[in-house]
C-alpha cells in the first residue's frame, strides 16, 4: 500500500458560487470524499490553505516547501492542489526549493470547480496521483493528460481545459486510455544531494518594455533597496540603446551591483543576446541573458538565487548554470 | 498602373553584419533592386528611418501616420518595412492613429535579411503587395502568408519564420499557391469618418504582476506624473487582495484619477473580471477591464487614448468601446 499525502492550497479546484464571484471554500475532509482513489493507495490530505492562487505569496512557497520537507521521509509520493492563476509559479520555486528531492512532487488544479458537471477537477487529480505513483522523483504539473516539468509551464489559456504549455521543452508525459506515458530522457538528472532551500528575496522587479517605456522607473529600483529586476525584451531580447536609451539604465544598476536579467516577451523559443546589436549591447551593459526560460521560471529562479546570496556575481554564476532544468544552454 | 507607396523604417529586413552584430543598413535604393515587382505596380520607396526596431519610440508612431496621411490621397496604399521585434506595437498604434483610412496599410518585415540565403524578407514583401492591392482599407500585418489585423497581433516566436499571430481573433486571409484569399467578415466595420489621430501620452507603466510584488511602485507612479499603467494580472485578469494586497493600490490610483488598465499575462482567451472573487474586487476598486486584447493592443490605446484627453472616465468610455476591432466585447 502507498501512501500519497495531498496538501491542499485552495483554488478552483475547491471552490464553490459565493456572493463575490466563485472562491475557494471546500476543505480537504470534503475533498477526500469527492476524489474517489485506486487500489492500494492510502490518501492522506490536509489543508494548507484555502487561498485563491492570486492570493499565493512566496511566504506560502517556503511553507509548502517546509511541508514537504517534512512530509517526505513519511510518504511514497506529494500531490499539491492549487489554483491554476499563479500554480507555475509555485511550480517553479518549488522545483529550486525542493531541488534533488527523492520523490514525486506534483501539483494540479482545474478550470473548473469539483462538483460541478463537466469540471476536470477529478481527471487532472488522477493524472497528478498517476504521476505520482510511477515513483519519479522530481517537482511536475499535471493538467489535462499532460505531465510538464514543474519548471517549464505556464499558463497560457483563461478559459480551455488545456490551459498549460510546457515552454521550449517537450511534456514528460501524457494519459490516455492506455494508461500513462513517460518520457524518461526528459527528466533532468538531479546532480547533487537534496537539501532544503527555501529562502529568497521578493524585492525584485519585473519590468515588459515597450516602445516609450519611461527609464525613471530605473531609478526608483536603485533608490528603494530593490535586489534585483527582469526585463522582458523584445524579440531576441533586445532593449533601446538610442532615442529612449535603457541600456545605460541596465548599466547603471549593474554597476550598483544590482543583477538586471534580460529576456524576451515573446512566449516561444527563447532570447538570444549575441544576434543583434541591441543585444549585444544589453550583454556589454551589464544585462544578464536568460535564454529561454519561463519568466514564472525567472522571477523564482531570481527570488530563490537572492535567498542564497545578493551577491551580483553569485547570481551571474547561477544564470549560467542549468540548476534543475529550467534553461537550455547552448553547448 | 496602381502606385503603392512603400516606407522603410528598418529592421532585419534590411540588415546586414556589422562587427555589433546584424544592424540595419540597406536603404530604400538599394532596396528597391531586391524587391522585385508585379505588372502595373509603381513601387515608389523611401527611407523613413534605419532602426531596429527595438528603437521605435512613439515620436516614430507619429511621424509614420503623418506621413501616411500626406502620402494617402497621393498612392492606393502603402507598405511600411518594419523591424519584428515591435511591429506589433507599431501596427496596433497606427490602427488607432489612423482608424477609418481609406486606403490599406500594411506592415510587414523579416526575420532574416533581405540578400541572405532562405531569407523571407522578399516573401513577405509580397504578401503585403498582395494585400496592398486587394484595396481593402485598413492596417494590417502580412507574415509568413498571413494577413492579420494590425491591432491584434502578437510576435510570440524569436526565431521561426512564424513569427506573428493573431491573437484572439482570426487571420483576416492567407496566401497560397492560387494567390490570397481574404475573408471579408473579419474586416471590421469602419464606423466614422478618417482623421489622423496621432497625439499620445507615454507616461504609462506595465506592470506584470508576480506572487509578492512589491506595491511600492503604485506610488512611485502616483508621485512621478505618470498617466496611466496596465496590470497584467493573474487568470482571467486577479490580483492579489489579501497578504500582499495590490487592489488597494489600484484603488488608490483610482481614487487619484490615473486610469489602471487589468487584464491577464496568459497569452489567450483574454481576462473576465467578473467571474471571481479576485476579478470582482479588481473592478470594484476601480481596475478598467481590457478584456481579449493583445498587450501591444493595450498600451499602444492606452497611450493614445491619454493623447485624446486625460480624464480617467474618457479612458474608461474609450476602454469599453470597441474603437477599431481591437477587442471582443459580450453583447
Amino acid at each position: 500500500m502507498k501512501k500519497i499525502s495531498v496538501i491542499n492550497t485552495g483554488g478552483t479546484f475547491s471552490s464553490k458560487e459565493t456572493k463575490y464571484g466563485l472562491a475557494p471554500k471546500i476543505d480537504a475532509t470534503e475533498l477526500s470524499s469527492l476524489l474517489g482513489t485506486e487500489d492500494d493507495v492510502n490518501l492522506v490530505l490536509e489543508d494548507y490553505c484555502s487561498l485563491d492562487s492570486s492570493n499565493i505569496t512566496p511566504k506560502d512557497w517556503k511553507a509548502i516547501a517546509q511541508r514537504v520537507d517534512e512530509w517526505k521521509d513519511d510518504c511514497d509520493g506529494i500531490i499539491i492542489i492549487h489554483g491554476t492563476d499563479t500554480m507555475a509559479y509555485t511550480s517553479s520555486m518549488l522545483s529550486f526549493m525542493l531541488q534533488n528531492i527523492q520523490i514525486p512532487v506534483v501539483l494540479t488544479g482545474s478550470q473548473l470547480p469539483i462538483g460541478m458537471p463537466m469540471s476536470d477537477a477529478v481527471d487532472n487529480f488522477h493524472c497528478a496521483l498517476k504521476m505520482v505513483l510511477e515513483g519519479h522523483p522530481g517537482v511536475y504539473l499535471a493538467f489535462n493528460r499532460k505531465i510538464m516539468l514543474g519548471c517549464r509551464v505556464s499558463k497560457v489559456r483563461t478559459v480551455s481545459f488545456d490551459a498549460f504549455e510546457s515552454i521550449n521543452y517537450p511534456c514528460i508525459g501524457k494519459i490516455d486510455a492506455f494508461g500513462i506515458h513517460i518520457k524518461k530522457h526528459y527528466i533532468p538528472e538531479m546532480k547533487a544531494e537534496y537539501r532544503l532551500r527555501n529562502n529568497y528575496s521578493d524585492r525584485i522587479a519585473v519590468l515588459k518594455i515597450f516602445p516609450g517605456m519611461p527609464a525613471d522607473i530605473f531609478t526608483f529600483l536603485l533608490e528603494n533597496g530593490y535586489d534585483g529586476a527582469y526585463i522582458e525584451g523584445f524579440g531576441l531580447g533586445g532593449v533601446p540603446f538610442m532615442h529612449n536609451d535603457l541600456t545605460k539604465e541596465i548599466q547603471k544598476a549593474s554597476e550598483h551591483g544590482l543583477p538586471i536579467l534580460v529576456g524576451s516577451q515573446c512566449r516561444y523559443e527563447g532570447s538570444n543576446l549575441e544576434i543583434y546589436e541591441t543585444g549585444q549591447r544589453v550583454l556589454q551593459c551589464g544585462g544578464i541573458p536568460v535564454h529561454d526560460m519561463t519568466q514564472e521560471a525567472v522571477v523564482t529562479k531570481l527570488m530563490w538565487a537572492l535567498g542564497q546570496s545578493k551577491e551580483r556575481g553569485k547570481i551571474i554564476e547561477l544564470f549560467q548554470r542549468n540548476v534543475i532544468g529550467e534553461v537550455t544552454l547552448e553547448v
